[in-house]
């Protein structure tokens, strides 16, 4: 009897944590995963600040190399294209990136990992050197690269979502003039218009020109970009980001019977079963199971892609694990404020059929007699009815990330609002006040 | 129909909370507050900080004055100590510490919040100048104004609790050479002796002398304090600071017929009424049902009392508000490591009968690539069969006091381990790692 082969495609977050846990599982399985990049199990969350220079090499976001993985038994490919899926036959058409050489493989499990990619809207002018997508570490290099050969002055970033202004950050750190333009009416999509403000009020006063609302028709340059046309109008610029949202990369599995769910991405059950027999998906490319709607949701994110690639990973070499879904959980820091949400904001809760109510409390970070307290916003969200506890959002200067926790354990918890409001939270003068801002924005729901 | 009279013993956080919230609730209500000291409504944990110098003035730390409450048409009276307490007849007695004047006060509804005391082992020389309690705004200005005054080299702390370790950092902050004793064999006695191992080497970095399982003999001097003699040797001192513990101040209530728990503090239920009818109790003077054991325990904290105080308050004046219990939430900053306990210890959960066990992880405080990046420990005891979560400790340098919320909210939920492997938290490289802390010990704990 041959070792049973299994074939992850996509050397992401998702794919390595696949590929690891399940040799982890059962050793004698002989694991290969395709990745198209040169790179395999790297953090993309890391660039901005690589890009930033917080980081001293972008290369330093990679956890751990192919030689690394050999070690542990597990070949990954990198610069190797998977081009077909074959799910009657049970192989892929792979072509080597460096060679040109196609030839095919075949699975006894395949895990699907190929991830986002960034939404590229048809605009002219989308491929002029100068305008860099932020997914790979290449293009990370890419944009160091460019900024430290061509020192651009102005910088335009198309898209007010995370990458965006994690991005504005980023190039501001060199001295880059910045205007964000953003189609919507606010920047965040996931939050709501007041706390999105006090982000586009940070960004203005960091000198960020903010527009909102307002398209792009065209990029321009000529040997390079030189600016950005919205509205009519050309935007100078020597470097543009395009941060317009990213989707799943489900191209390669068009026609091969994986289904994809509501969302566009590929649907999965709580093993990371996708419909196909022996196939899984995981990470990016796949639906997560949204513990506040109850429904699937696409959510990209790293903690998410390498829980479900453990659970693919688990399962396909003969375990029992169970992803239990997300409450949609996310923080990033604008400059001088982290800004969190769990759950969903009072726009996405009525969207969704509830109805929702807000409060929202602008408490001390620390005791109000300590030198360095902030204020800090929070939103909770609830049910009117049965006053369940829909989502919070939390923006302030310090504080945030690890507080929006609490609420995402509260949403697990499926807890009321009075519920909530009951919790015996962490105090000492140097890190809350006696009513936490979470406990302060509690209390005035039950008013 | 005269007004509803209310009689609050003792002017703290319980005691002005009930005053605040009865007031706000039925504002017909005719309340007086008697408070032996010469403030109300002050935060204790503040002390530290303001003898340390981080606060400008130890009246810093006081929330509201006499002439604000008097505004909310609440009567605040300090230097007025209540010598007894009549519950037949329902009237205290009360005497105007300026005055010398003694008089009687009638009740319909009784709060008392007579709040906690150190603990004073019966040691030679505890009354010599130069050793301080730490429990009143008098006591904390008298240490700073001792520490101005007499410039002292060297101190000593009796007792590694809460209070002590946070002495040690202020009293380090004027650069007083330090030997603190603690009786048991280690400082913090609600954690394990693994994680205070890391508080007490902390202590010793920033050359503090620690002296584990040592007890004082006696405090010796002559017109003031010269030093603490411990097993046998003599240890130079010019101030000397008493932290040896907090016990309820329950003198008052003795032979009135309110009712002590097993913890030796006032019994309550779960709306703050003693067994005696109208008669309350909040603070910590008081017990408080602990969710994790199910039994009543009694832990002074501002929180606590601020929520037991409103309760009160709210119930006394019509309302019916319940307070919830707690779970042992506690965080501490010792020097550059911050501590946090949610629940209880392994030595604890196994003193209280459960089969416990325990997982330790150490991980990264933000993303492994991130500079400032430091060790976070993280330490979960759970119960071996049902596997049910009982408490987590945490240490590190950033990110520890709001991370034990998550735990906080895990034990009122009563979940499992597992459930709390489940968590979706919050991730960005500069807040957390992709797996959080919390999680890499949870996982630890599935294996």
């Amino acid at each position: 009897m041959t070792a049973q082969r299994v074939i992850v495609i996509g050397g992401g977050a998702a794919g390595m944590s696949a590929a690891a846990k399940a040799k982890r599982t059962n050793p004698t399985i002989d694991i290969v995963v395709y990745e198209r990049s040169g790179y395999v199990s790297y953090g993309a969350c890391g660039f901005p600040y690589a890009i930033k220079g917080e980081i001293a090499r972008v290369e330093d976001v990679v956890v751990r190399t192919p030689a690394q993985f050999a070690q542990q038994g597990i070949q990954a490919l990198i610069h190797h294209e998977v081009l077909a899926i074959d799910t009657a036959r049970q192989r892929v058409l792979v072509r080597d990136l460096h060679t040109g050489r196609e030839f095919t493989d075949h699975w006894d499990e395949l895990v699907v990992t190929t991830g986002g990619q960034p939404a590229r809207p048809p605009l002219p002018g989308l491929d002029l050197p100068g305008v860099f997508g932020l997914r790979s570490v290449e293009e990370a290099i890419a944009i160091k690269t460019w900024i430290g050969e061509q020192r651009p002055q102005a910088g335009v970033i198309i898209g007010g979502g995370y990458i965006g202004l994690e991005m504005a950050e980023a190039l501001d750190a060199h001295g880059i003039a910045l205007t964000l333009i953003e189609r919507l009416p606010h920047v965040l999509p996931a939050f709501d218009p007041e706390m999105a403000a006090q982000v586009e009020e940070e960004l203005r006063r960091q000198r960020v020109d903010v527009r909102l609302g307002q398209a792009v028709q065209a990029i321009v340059g000529d040997e390079r970009v030189r600016g950005v046309i919205v509205d009519g109008q050309t935007i100078p610029a020597e470097i543009v980001i395009l941060a317009a949202g990213v989707k799943p990369n489900v191209g390669l599995v068009r026609e091969t019977g994986i289904a994809l769910g509501p969302t566009g991405a590929i649907a999965v059950d709580d093993h990371q079963r996708t419909n196909v027999p022996r196939v899984w998906a995981a990470g990016d490319v796949a639906e997560v199971y949204h513990r506040v709607t109850g429904k699937p949701a696409w959510i990209p994110l790293g903690t998410t892609a390498n829980k479900q690639g453990r659970v693919a990973g688990e399962n396909l070499a003969g375990g029992n694990a169970r992803f239990g879904g997300v409450v949609g959980t996310t923080v990033v820091k604008v400059f001088e404020r982290e800004v969190a949400i769990s759950g969903l904001s009072l726009t996405r809760a009525k969207a969704e059929g509830f109805d929702a109510v807000s409060v929202s409390a602008t408490a001390s970070s620390r005791a109000h007699y300590m030198p360095g307290h902030q204020p800090l916003t929070v939103t909770l969200v609830f049910d009117r009815a049965t006053r369940r506890l829909l989502g919070g959002q939390l923006i302030g200067r310090e504080g945030v990330a690890k507080r929006v926790d609490t609420v995402a354990a509260a949403l697990q918890a499926g807890w009321t609002i009075d519920e909530f409001a009951e919790l015996d939270l962490s105090y000492a003068p140097p890190f809350a006040p006696v009513w936490d801002p979470l406990l302060v924005a509690a209390n005035l729901a039950r008013r």
